[in-house]
């Protein structure tokens, strides 16, 4: 087919064309440091999360050029009368294909991934600075019920 | 000494007393279900915790009584030049020593253990509806820079 989005778990070989897209991104362009060959504590966050039976570094690819990406963590928590959320972070289209529902997508089927693990919770933090991201998340259900809080350590 | 606050990992004999913590809250209230013998979904939801070296839950107390919790999640992440970051979650001190200080030794003591396992941020979602909290976590060094969006899929 070719010209349907698919997704499947990332290998270490989509790791540079992921650090790209992170830093396509007008706060990732602040945050990445995106140069080849790749900085090795990509590649180190990389194994750790591929060591990570509840870490998921999920791409979305058309034919074989990956165009997406996002991180899920699932987590169990006795909150909420205990349970397990999934967390989704670091989600990024490629940008010669934002506008074609390629992130609604991305974020469809990790809503679907998260039911499939029995989650009762879906949630993310986005930059305040980020307002057409906070819509989108908004049209797909999500409720900015929350501050979310950061603390650099270094 | 018996007069300064500890802190250790829970242990399940624990539980009980932790989860009549989370719910003497006013959100919590509506949330959580205390009663004996306590529901199985926090059983195994502490067992969850227990299992992953990845989320530790950690309770405060002094001499023998267990007077605050919280969970630490760590995760890798590409983002921000890869790394690890520890998410706190479910933070309650008991209400009868509430405003002595308890709180602020419980977030010190995860930003302490966070710098020590080598994470380079800190983060927690707070209600907006937490007044209170959400200054509370800005004192000790928080921005709320992030909109906390949750979608709840049961």
């Amino acid at each position: 087919m070719g010209n349907e989005v698919e997704f499947r778990l990332a290998i270490e070989r989509d790791l540079e064309r992921i650090v790209e897209m992170l830093a396509d991104d007008k706060l990732g362009a602040t945050r990445e440091q995106f140069e080849l060959p790749l900085p090795e504590v990509y590649r180190e966050a990389f194994r750790a999360i591929e060591a990570d039976p509840n870490n998921e570094l999920v791409v979305a690819y058309l034919g074989n050029k990956v165009i997406g990406v996002q991180q899920i963590t699932f987590t169990p928590h006795l909150t909420r009368q205990g349970g397990w959320r999934a967390t989704i972070e670091g989600v990024r289209t490629c940008s010669s294909v934002r506008g074609k529902g390629i992130g609604t997508a991305l974020i469809k089927w990790v809503i679907q991934r998260a039911k499939d693990r029995g989650c009762l919770l879906t949630q993310l933090t986005t930059d305040k600075e980020r307002k057409d991201a906070i819509r989108f998340y908004e049209r797909l259900g999500f409720q900015a019920s929350h501050e979310g809080m950061k603390l650099t350590l270094r």
